[in-house]
């Protein structure tokens, strides 16, 4: 098994695209991640593309093909996978295993949603259909099923509606960082709180943005990586795990069994414990997400997560910052794009070239997606391979 | 890279399944693969999955942690594909290639499609996403693009609608001895000819059907295959190829160039050449696909596949028997199943259990499916294990 490194990364600029058709917003941050790479684009011998919705919102499935087309490298493999919020994140394991077991050299990994196309009630049937079938039919969606984890979670552990507001609070200030974000402005603690009840606990701002968005990575073996980007980034670890997807067959509703394992698995293969982790993209798609996740990773004991934020350790200065990017709540939640987006930060942290939302002396950067009812995650450990 | 071989295999009969749902049939193809390659489900280690157009026609997607819950194994990860008809042959294909390399054990494939769910208009609907979105807005879609190639077919080669009829008289006439096809009778000539017209020069016989359908397949490293089912099979070869996904893009419309490359890479993975191949399932949508495909696969010379057919060199008895199972024509076109079904086929022939259509002799056995406007072929190679 070789090293694999990614060579190129580029994403466009997230938010509410109305005006870009699907395919400009691939084309766009597919070919300015093959200059990043510096390659040649017929070096390229697979595309492998991550979208959740494309048949429903925009009425394009089969996106790998319509990929290689607008790229003018029609023959290679193209495959398109969809497993909710974790499909551009397999997009990316399955090319890195292609890779590191020598199939193929250079893959383009390709992460897409076109998320506002039609009304808010069109869009939610949508979302809904990543959930089970027999779920779909009792009315679950996604805010009730992590109310209900918040719900249990501020019961066992104490946490409370301002530990959740203070991850929405931390990500909004991070996105306003971010230029490619689709959120750029900070919101108020007192705003966040006082927003529109959704589910209870969680209010409007403890919800995830309804994003357009593309991100691209040119992934190559690490032993010629160097020929290509003077700064490619290793992968160190992927791992991937499942839960059950009925949400009422876990025995558990404040820990997310999918995150433990594949993170065990992620560490074991990096050789690493989760305190060597220097900072983290972690799925937020509601405050408390981020809370379980945090804790599930390894990052703070179980329970500590609401406690972690409060005293500001995944803050930008903190111990171990995490979202940098403004996350799902600011920069967006482009579901099959978000864990391509992740790794794109992961690159452009480790390359420091992150600008005002730089963080210090980063090492091992781990970007995590849970996608599903959540019933799937997948984990990636990232460093610098220059 | 170490041999993998197909140590289960099951497929449900096919048809109009209105009263069976999806997850239903899933369960019923898995959980019969798994019996058959005489494996303990908690050995499998991960599951993938084919299928197009789960979120439009049932309105599940993320199928591959549905799978997973249901078979009672929800935390192996599970990936789902879509790569319009040839989404199960590339879960099969990622399946072998990640065993092959080490990475799992056994994997569990599976490819499944519910099309009979709503109104032919809405049926067609899905079956557009598959096409590139501008030539959706062209009008185009299957049976047009395939008229195309008809008529460019015959013009060049002098290919007779009475030959393309044979085509559909052959594999009606192998469903009806195939009691897991959706259609078990045979169609005469005449009738055929006489059909109403579809897409001239495609009648409505030269269509293959609307399916629903499931097959699953158990792999795993050839070593110890026996330790599992008496009756392993081989995969000698995976390969996969693009085209223009674009239909004006493309230079010819009398060959699939994703075809000719993909087999060309297969015949050189298996070190054989087209004449070794004892038979084959090979993509029928339309009777021209057969066709153009028994050229471009190298079974006879370009120009010379509806000569062949009507020499009845394809037929059960013939010099290479093609669609022995009544291909997408009879046993059905359950897209995203399709690519799975044909390796059920295989494995049923090669381990001599075909019944009335048994093929003689059979030795090597190729499967391929195009999938697309088409844009994209997969093709493997089989071999008896024992």
């Amino acid at each position: 098994m070789r090293k694999v490194s990614v060579i190129g990364a580029h994403e466009i600029k997230w938010g509410v695209l109305k005006e870009k058709p699907l395919l400009d917003m691939v084309s766009e941050a597919a070919n300015k991640a093959i200059t990043d790479a510096g390659i040649d684009r017929y070096a390229i011998q697979a595309i492998f593309l991550g979208n959740a919705f494309g048949e429903i919102l925009t009425g394009q499935a089969t996106l790998g093909s319509a990929t290689a087309n607008i790229l003018g490298i029609p023959h290679v493999p193209s495959i398109r996978f969809e497993c909710a919020c974790s499909s551009g994140a397999i997009a990316l394991r399955e090319a890195f295993l292609n890779i590191a077991h020598g199939v193929y050299d250079y893959v383009l990994v390709v992460g897409v949603e076109k998320m506002n196309t039609k009304e808010t009630p069109q869009i939610l049937s949508a979302i809904a259909t990543s959930f089970d079938f027999y779920d779909q039919k009792a009315g679950i969606v996604a805010p009730a099923v992590f109310a209900l984890y918040a719900s249990a979670h501020m019961k066992h552990f104490g946490t409370t509606k301002e530990q959740l507001a203070m991850v929405a609070e931390k990500n909004y200030y991070n996105g306003s960082l971010n230029p490619n974000a689709h959120y750029q402005k900070q919101v108020s603690l007192e705003e966040i709180l006082n927003a529109p009840m959704i589910a209870e606990p969680l209010g409007r701002h403890d919800c995830s943005l309804v994003t357009d968005g593309a991100a691209a990575l040119v992934l190559g073996p690490a032993e010629t990586a160097k020929n290509y980007n003077s700064q490619p980034i290793n992968i160190l670890a992927s791992a991937i795990a499942g839960d059950y997807y009925r949400v009422a067959n876990r025995d558990s509703y404040v820990s997310f069994a999918s995150t433990r394992i594949a993170a065990r698995q992620a560490y074991e293969m990096a050789g690493v414990q989760p305190q060597d982790i220097t900072c983290a993209e972690t799925h937020d798609c509601f405050t408390i997400t981020e809370i379980i996740n945090i804790e599930d990773l390894g990052f703070f004991p179980k329970g500590e997560g609401g406690r972690a934020v409060q005293d500001g350790e995944t803050r930008l200065a903190g111990r171990i910052p995490v979202n940098a990017s403004g996350g799902l709540k600011a920069k967006g939640h482009a579901i099959g794009a978000t864990g391509v987006g992740q790794v794109v930060e992961a690159v452009t942290q480790l390359r420091g070239k992150a600008g005002e939302r730089q963080i210090k002396n980063v090492e091992l950067f781990l970007t995590h997606m849970l996608g599903g009812s959540p019933s799937i995650s997948v984990i990636h450990i990232f460093a610098r391979g220059y």
